[in-house]
């Protein structure tokens, strides 16, 4: 691949595994940055804060910089700013609350109605508040739009379903902010100063990593790690570039 | 109206309100029944049970057969036998359970998620039990799909939003039995012995009774009584004739 000028990396499964850098992660992030390559850090956990993230990406030894990690729900609190939006409700994870510091809790009128993964804590009462701001004019954010996840062996809903069950009763559509949408990559090229076309994104997630990127003018690449499965690259979504693992990158990028 | 040879009479807020006979509305059903037509009763109620709302029919006077009335789980305990189903879980409203005395129940391994308005029962621990018999093959088959109603002047979420978001978690689609469904108006008809195109639907709701009996086949007909509003019949859906009240009927249909 050539022209490439940044390069955005997922995290879990790409970069780390149960928080340790996989093999070639570390050598790969100083190759790049030594060739002149910009890099960011990009992920849709919600179960951790921005602030959390960062201490373990520091801990590992990729970065100490702020500017150079995004996570979906800071850069959910980047878009609602730039939307002229600084009245919300919080329907998310407890850790992430502090991302949206810079933003004001109003219960009484909220522009946006801010939804992330709630587990246990989504209810009919909860939902048909929700529901009354929505219909009271304030948008629907959602941070991520999964259907499910796998907690220890079983199925469990995710936030997708009740964001649905919001926009049937209301009659909107979300925005999503999380990846696969391209209001997340457009808030992570926008620091960078180069075109889109010249950014890769690389993750393990053929879908939200590499999908979503070339929707949005990026290039794609999947590694073979993480919840990657074979078969993953035969579907709609061709990746620009495959590689074993993150430790082969930098041959990948001249 | 020329050829009509049975009429489908929707209850609340077309034949009676707060359980009493609108005027003329039991002299239109002896009328209808005096000049050969079949008449017969349709609701999307599952505030009660089948036993009970004809016991209401019986006590105002317009008719004791069974045979007569069709309610929304009665049509889908048909519609799931119909289909060779006959073990189910029931998400409805208790006053509704003993319409299904003909299927059996079973949490284990069902055929079909037959869901309806919970109201705060719905929570997440039932969603996702929900999901997982859908994800094991279960069919959603849903008593209806509005998005909210009133309660006190103020709005409250329907069984919609949650059938919506199984529709999501789950990728399927619900059949849904109530009006304004072709199932429902199929099963009404079904027994009448006369094509859809010779049966008038009678209601004051202009999208479930009047556009689902359309779409059906039927001729719909809007009574400007109950829940109608002046300007109901000037959108998408034209009705077939238009009455102020059920007065009016014996009338129309010759």
């Amino acid at each position: 691949m050539t022209g490439v000028r940044a390069v955005l990396l997922d995290l879990d499964g790409t970069l780390f595994e149960d928080r340790r850098p996989l093999p070639g992660a570390l050598a790969t992030v100083q190759r790049l940055r030594a060739s002149g390559c910009a890099v960011r850090f990009v992920t849709n956990t919600t179960e951790r804060s921005h602030r959390e993230v960062l201490e373990d990406l520091c801990r590992m030894g990729f970065t100490e910089d702020a500017e150079e990690l995004y996570t979906a729900p800071v850069v959910a609190a980047k878009w609602l700013r730039r939307e002229g939006i600084d009245r919300v409700v919080l329907l998310v994870p407890p850790a992430t609350r502090e991302d949206f510091a810079s933003l004001a809790v109003d219960e009484e009128h909220p522009e946006a109605v801010v939804a992330g993964d709630l587990g246990e804590a989504w209810d009919f009462a909860l939902l048909n508040r929700a529901f009354r701001w929505l219909r009271g004019g304030a948008r629907l954010v959602a941070l991520q739009k999964n259907r499910y996840w796998q907690r220890e062996g079983e199925l469990v809903l995710d936030a997708g379903p009740f964001i649905a069950a919001l926009e049937f009763a209301a009659g909107v559509e979300a925005v999503v902010v999380g990846k696969p949408s391209a209001a997340f990559f457009a808030v992570a090229v926008d620091g960078l100063g180069v075109a889109a076309g010249s950014v890769a994104m690389v993750g393990d997630d053929v879908q939200n990593d590499v999908g979503g990127a070339q929707r949005a003018g990026l290039r794609g690449v999947l590694v073979r790690t993480g919840k990657y499965r074979p078969g993953d690259e035969q579907g709609a979504i061709v990746p620009d570039f495959i590689v074993d693992s993150v430790a082969d990158l930098p041959d990948v990028i001249r």
